[in-house]
């Protein structure tokens, strides 16, 4: 096959062509150094100025404010749900978890050994379908920190308010960053694993208020603490190079591409019209999220046969509309539609899942 | 410049040029998926198959035993050296360390916080110029692990002594791991950075003798617990996939290139050769070390008139000799000689030696 395929993967994820395009042309020589970008010195000029500017390029996609530091980093999400609170809280000190989904257990299990986790509202009795009602969080006041999942990946539940608290919020952003205008200041701390939205796995870009950093903390290792790593510009040990590199192709093409604004407005446009096919569809697929709280990225849904699940997606494959088979924490189909997927292949699968609803229904 | 330079650098470093040229084909389109394998699941099965595939490549490579598990891990080695006290010393247990260089000094500060680190004897007070005698090591008894740097990156000085403990051996192989021969089981745990000689940044081998994972260890999140991601063949969270497998065609090219034995007698010619022309200057270059202990694959050298460092740099430029700085812990010079390197480069490099010490002597 010498054509790209329409990739709905939930990550690691379609990027974008452009993008593979420049690495496939350099990756024998960049900058004309006579050598792959993945062969030099973290410490080296040229590495150092490419690097710095992926942080500027970020900025400017997110209008992070200079209060703010950005971290790059290795470890996925996960990593950073341990370094949080080993790096923000005391020990044992009260923090707070709002669980909307599969992302948000995991989170809170990594915090688990450090504080004492308390969760405020969780989406687990009703399985994930929608966000606890405000009223019914109950917040401890005096927590280190409020921890979100701005986007659950598996379970398709996003946080559309802005999060109100009289602690810091800290967000893991890592499916829906760079989806739309965000005001960053309104979260103490993002994370997010570059591997949907930003790039590649192996790298994981944190935003973190800076004067967080003076908390003590707990015990901990040089190599857990973020105030290390921004000290030493994210080169507190050695970097994942060619990560960064193609994060910093990815955050350039973003913003060439008309930046947050521009995504934002065809993230909802292109996510409307695929709920709007399931709603459509008399029940031939449904999706089961509180419509206010419908992800934007990631799009779970069901067939009503379950027992053509499978037909389903060798028929989607045949057509190259791949990576559609759902989480098996929820079994189904899941679409994933971040910002490097091409418009042409969310119309793809429409047509599709109508062609097949009719076939099969 | 379109031909490759030769490249000396300590870290990220060169790569096999085949590795590099595959890599670079099928950047776009990875067996005929119309995806990069950038853009994979890594639960997808053949991304899962590439995974076995270069850890039964690295257990053929290094001949690892099977009561050894090995890991594909995040976060360098420097992580490694928080993650081994953390998960094999009881809190404020014992654990020794024998100090050779800059690295063993990192490995003993990231286990400070954590165990009752002592150590065993150090190199420091010699300028790390040798491995303190056997005779005068302080070995605890009741350690937990004796802890060792198998080669000394920035400082150039490698054990090449079997070492005789009770206690578990863990060893620091970033810089000499796949070099030659070795006997895994000599060793509790190695670990290794991989952009010295296995692959690109971003991705670091863990070989652990499985009955040690049993050890309690300390209070710690899951992600920073080796059994778990034992547990889940190195998938506990989404693993840098593309250094995965930019790893993988390395160990691939260093078994079709003959293995470590053939690696073994390329190096040790080598790095002889490059000695022999710093002993042979008369004193224009200088190596420190103990001859008994010189790495193999770094080699540290002095001119004796350090005011010529910056034309020696700019002269071995011109003839496409790169990566010559030395580390600025140290100052001068220093030539790694990894796998990767050709040995067109170290006879070049010896060329450019004596003509520069000719003209400047």
């Amino acid at each position: 096959m010498s054509h790209r395929i329409f990739n709905f993967s939930a990550g690691p994820a379609t990027l974008p062509e452009p993008v593979l395009r420049q690495a496939q042309a350099e990756l024998m020589d960049w900058q004309g150094m006579g050598a792959s970008i993945a062969e030099i010195s973290h410490r080296s000029a040229p590495f150092i100025e490419m690097a710095a500017q992926a942080e500027a390029d970020l900025r400017r996609l997110l209008s992070v404010p200079d209060d703010y530091a950005v971290l790059f980093l290795q470890g996925g999400a996960t990593l950073q749900q341990a370094l949080i609170p080993l790096n923000l809280a005391a020990p044992g000190q009260v923090a707070d978890y709002l669980i909307t989904g599969h992302w948000g257990q995991t989170a809170l299990k990594q915090a688990r050994p450090y504080v004492d986790a308390r969760v405020v509202a969780s989406g687990e009795a009703n399985g994930y379908r929608g966000v606890p009602p405000r009223a019914d969080w109950c917040l401890s006041g005096d927590a280190a920190y409020l921890h979100v999942t701005a986007n659950e990946t598996i379970h398709g539940v996003e946080l559309r308010d802005r999060i109100e608290a009289d602690v810091p919020v800290f967000a893991d952003f890592s499916s829906s960053i760079a989806s739309e205008p965000i005001d960053v200041s309104d979260y103490g701390l993002i994370y997010a694993g570059a591997q949907k939205n930003l790039g590649p796995s192996g790298i994981t870009v944190v935003i973190v208020r800076r004067d967080l950093l003076n908390r003590a903390g707990q015990p901990r290792a040089d190599i857990l603490t973020y105030a290390s790593h921004m000290a030493r510009d994210s080169m507190l040990n050695t970097p994942p190079t060619f990560n960064w590199y193609l994060l910093g192709l990815c955050l350039r093409w973003m913003l060439d591409e008309g930046g947050v604004e521009a995504f934002g407005h065809r993230n909802a446009s292109r996510a409307a019209r695929l709920y709007a096919a399931i709603d459509g569809s008399e029940g031939f697929y449904r999706n089961e999220v509180a419509p206010a709280v419908r992800s934007r990225m990631n799009v779970p849904f069901f067939l009503r046969d379950a027992t053509l699940d499978a037909e389903f997606l060798r028929q989607a494959g045949e057509r190259g509309l791949m990576g559609l088979k759902g989480h098996k924490v929820v079994g189904g189909m899941r679409a994933s539609l971040y910002n490097a997927l091409p418009d042409a292949a969310v119309r793809a699968l429409i047509d599709f899942m109508q062609e097949f609803a009719q076939r099969h229904g």
